[in-house]
């Protein structure tokens, strides 16, 4: 007992200041929700961006036959480079290339879903001590990852007048020395907002001036209404490097599989080898997604009908419509119209307890640091039509007696 | 441009320090391998702890048919809790459940694949500046992961001579007032040793005299040769709190469906709330494992039958019988017979340059740190008979020709 004389050990066994420092706000009222319905009036939960909660949109039959077919052939049972099977990769880069930014297989890495994929980007990029530009509202997965990290976190605004585009004055008020990245989500969430084509290249010129790389949350890529066209920033950059983090989650709405890619865009060899090389060495820390969505991934990005991505989007579309109809008739709130993802934001300015609202609309707004968005609340449009209808009456007849003085009624319950 | 006054951005993105402080050589050496077949002599790679690779050992029917099932209910596409599905945690906890260390749905944490279990083990555990105590030789991602978060690693002894048991005065010496956890890993990569249980109730008495939780990492559980006997080490601990890491990927041949877990052991309440909280922070950062593989966790676990681990246990049998009655003949090796996992390791005390043997049998020995064990090799049980004999007397024919002074011929080629 060399080392330990004169120390009569005791059990003192504390978790760890990472585990300490790791919060993530949204899956913290997920994972702690109660599901039993109430048989009087069954909660509406507007508040979980997971499009397959209802059951209205399941994914495309051609997506759970891949995996079949993966499964059968046997092939797809064994480990998998940890960077994901050369050939998968290759399917990604060979859909996502373009001739503006072309992507080879090695461009490529898959992940366990998009949350890894800005797990691994995120710890390639940045130190402890250094920070990074977060969107605010935004989602809230990159603070969660950032602070457990040790990385600071500096929220740029997004303005709701101008559609959500970022304020750009502000973004680059906040660049310094230990700037290690700016994080771009679009589509947003949960902005619904789709940047234009001009915008990103304003957000690409202030990344250029400051030599700050970017990492590209698209995992909603694609998920634009019709009148909008949808970007890839990389495919804009002519010498920002990027990282562009995607999956199935959304547009093949199977977020339970968790299967997230990281495109490397880098046309300059900015990132060069060595970024490169820490996303492997990263990688291989828990080894990739599960290798039978990797073996399904060719057939499904192939064979997914158009029409199904389409259904989809119209469908979202109309759900955005009809919530922005109902709810801007509504006194105290003022939605603002969505052009893609799967949400849709409102201001609820002049109230301060949304959060008691029977619907459970409420993932945002003062009291919910979801968003770090106060007198806002995100809608999600993936719910059935007539679960949306009725949502939207209950939070009209909420705000119309709030607005009488009464603090909600028995009946409305929060799903915290 | 207030905060960047005076400073003339430059692009210059380094790789954080912990990409660089991450390195997995077991990944590194198989990610790169290159996989084209020699038509004259065809590579044998016995050095890849991979079940699947040559065909021979696929799952049982029942676990492809319980993935298809789930995918077919439509109910395992959205997102589950990030520590799995309740009824998933429930079906675990019930199946290792047992009188001496019962299990709850809340004492089970589904991972991606055991290794992201280790990691969240490590993660909650330890705080950078800590040491964790890792056997030697043992598997390398131990001291990956530690590296990569900055806890230090002391390596204790196996006694090879003692059929691998632990050094117990010398893991004893290794304690000190940083050390925060104990790995015990059990049935062993790369040792095939299976450990009886009055030595598990002396590594018990160590942890329990240091007050050291134990990370028991029983990926190969059940792994067990018939004249042997496994007992998970959580069921011999009186006060010694355990977290158990596990998972599909050995005993159920499929490792790349990234399917593990963490048992909570903890009678006497020493990690008590926050150890588990902890974890469940964790785990929010990158979300669970693949849903459809969490939905088909009932049907595998109750629906395969005895006869498919029988059998594989009694192939791992015989080819270790073949491969130590072989390399027992060659003058210069010493095989040690294993009694579990899939792994029979050799003592070459007299080479230095056996990872030039066509066989590739090495991951081992002086020139590969994969277990950071000089002058032993691993061999892998799992490849075809007719392979295993062909290997052996490959390593037998290279063996007597080194001997007589041959640095190795022009047909051997390393895996590397
Ligand atoms: C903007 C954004 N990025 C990333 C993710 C995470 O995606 P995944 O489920 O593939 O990890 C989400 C999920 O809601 C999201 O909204
Ligand atoms: C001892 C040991 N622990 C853990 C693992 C990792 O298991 P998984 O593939 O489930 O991450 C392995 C894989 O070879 C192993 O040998």
């Amino acid at each position: 007992l060399r080392k330990v004389k004169g120390r009569k050990p005791r059990w003192a066994v504390r978790a760890s200041e990472m585990s300490k420092k790791t919060f993530n706000p949204i899956r913290a009222i997920v994972d702690t929700m109660k599901v039993e319905p109430n048989p009087n009036k069954p909660m509406i939960s507007l508040s979980l961006g997971d499009p397959t909660v209802f059951g209205n949109l399941p994914t495309d039959d051609e997506v759970t036959q891949a995996v079949k077919e993966a499964l059968d052939s046997g092939n797809y049972n064994g480990y998998a480079p940890s960077v994901g099977y050369q050939s998968c990769r290759q399917v990604v880069a060979a859909y996502y290339s373009c001739p503006e930014a072309p992507l080879e297989a090695q461009d490529v890495i898959l992940t366990s879903g998009c949350s890894q994929a800005i797990e691994l980007a995120l710890a390639v990029l940045a130190n402890p001590g250094q920070n990074i530009l977060v969107p605010r509202p935004g989602f809230s997965l990159y603070k969660t990852l950032a602070l457990s990290m040790g990385i600071e976190v500096k929220f740029y605004n997004l303005l709701p007048e101008k559609a959500w585009e970022i304020d750009l004055k502000h973004l680059e008020s906040l660049v310094d020395e230990k700037t290690a990245c700016l994080i771009v989500n679009n589509p947003s969430n949960p902005c619904g907002s789709v940047f234009s084509k001009s915008h990103l290249q304003k957000i690409l010129a202030v990344a250029s001036r400051q030599c700050v790389p970017i990492l590209a949350d698209e995992i909603y890529g694609d998920m634009v209404f019709a009148e909008c066209k949808y970007e890839p920033i990389a495919t804009l950059s002519t010498n920002v490097p990027i990282l562009s983090c995607g999956g199935l989650a959304k547009r093949w709405l199977v977020p339970g599989w968790r299967m997230g890619w990281i495109l490397v865009n880098d046309r300059r060899d900015i990132f060069g080898k060595e970024i490169r090389d820490g996303l492997v060495s990263l990688s291989q820390r828990i080894l990739g997604p599960c290798t039978i969505v990797q073996g399904a991934l060719e057939h499904i990005i192939h064979r997914t009908p158009p029409e199904f991505y389409h259904n989809t989007l119209s469908f979202l579309k109309s759900n955005a419509d009809l919530c922005y109809a109902a709810l801007s008739a509504v006194s105290g709130l003022q939605p603002i119209q969505p052009s893609g993802a799967m949400y849709l934001m409102v201001s609820e300015a002049l109230m301060c307890h949304f959060q008691s609202i029977a619907v459970c609309s409420v993932c945002a707004g003062s009291c919910c640091p979801c968003f770090e968005y106060p007198n806002f609340f995100r809608v999600v449009l993936t719910v059935p039509e007539e679960l949306m209808v009725e949502a939207c009456s209950r939070i009209q007849e909420f705000c119309e007696r709030h607005y009488q003085g009464s603090e909600g009624a028995q009946d409305l319950e929060c799903d915290k």
